[in-house]
C-alpha cells in the first residue's frame, strides 16, 4: 500500500544541514524545532507513500495527483535542515546522535535527498509513469540511506 | 514571539474542506490522517508564526524569508482538508464534532484561510512590510475563526 512509501520516507528525518545559526532563532523550544522537522518528514512520507502506490500499480497513475505530490514533497524536502539544532538529540525524536557526529555526511544526505525529490517533481510534470519511476526510485535511495545511517529503529 | 503566531494558526485544523471519497482513500488508518492534517497545520502554524513575529517587529523584516515562509503556508495550507475524514474525530486530536455536523461552514472556514494565505503569498513577493502585515492580519483572522468554532481548547 502506500503505506510502504511513509516507511520508506516518513522519517528521511535524517539527511540535511544543520543550519545552526537561523535555525535556533526560528524555534523557541527544542521540542519546537523537533515538532517542526517530523512535521514536515510526515508529509515527506505521507505524499512519497502516495505516489510509491502508483508506482507499484497498487493505485491508478493519475498524472496529475502525481505531480501535485511531487510538489508537496519538494516544497517540505527542504524544511526540516534547520530543525536539527543542538540539543534536539533528545525527547520525542528517532534523530541519532550521527547527525550532529557527522554533520557533513547528515548534510549532504539531505541535499542528496532533495535533489531527488526535485528531480521526481520535475519528471512528474511529463506526465509519463516510466518517468515517475525512475525518478522515484531515486528518492527512495536517498530516504533509505538517512534512516540507515541516521535514524534510530 | 513566533510562538503567537504559532498558537493563532497552529491548528488552523478545523477549517476545510471534508474531501470524502478521495481522502480516506489516501489513509489506510484514521490516526494517519489525524497525523497528516496535524503536520501540515504544525507547519502552517509554525511560518504563520515566523512571519507573525516579523510583524510584530520582534523578528526584523527580510523579504525572502517572509516570501519563502509565505509560500510554504501556501502549499501547506491546501493539505489538512482531505484528511478530516470519518471517524477521524477521535484520537490524538482537537478537533471537535462541528467539523463533521457543520461540514459546510467548515468547508468555508478552510476555504476562507486558503485564499487569505494565498494572498498573503502574493504580497509577500512585493517586499513591502506593510503589504504583509494587512494580509497577515486577514489570515490571522481565518485562523481565529476556526480555532474557535473547531477546535477544541
Amino acid at each position: 500500500m502506500k503505506r510502504i512509501g511513509v516507511m520508506l520516507c516518513a522519517a528521511a528525518v535524517a539527511a540535511g544541514a544543520l543550519l545552526s545559526a537561523p535555525a535556533s532563532a526560528q524555534f523557541a523550544k527544542p521540542e519546537d524545532a523537533i515538532k517542526y522537522r517530523k512535521a514536515a518528514l510526515t508529509l515527506l512520507g505521507a505524499h512519497a507513500g502516495r505516489i510509491g502506490a502508483v508506482v507499484k500499480g497498487e493505485r491508478p497513475f493519475n498524472a496529475a495527483e502525481v505531480q501535485a505530490s511531487a510538489a508537496v514533497m519538494e516544497t517540505v524536502s527542504g524544511l526540516p535542515w534547520e530543525a536539527f539544532v543542538a540539543g534536539t538529540d533528545k525527547g520525542e525524536t528517532r534523530a541519532k546522535p550521527e547527525i550532529w557526529k557527522d554533520a557533513d555526511k547528515f548534510k549532504g544526505a539531505g541535499e542528496s535527498m532533495q535533489k531527488a525529490v526535485a528531480a521526481l517533481s520535475a519528471a512528474s510534470k511529463a506526465g509519463n509513469l516510466d518517468q515517475v519511476k525512475a525518478a522515484f526510485g531515486e528518492v527512495g535511495k536517498t530516504c533509505k540511506a538517512c534512516h540507515d545511517n541516521f535514524r534510530k529503529d
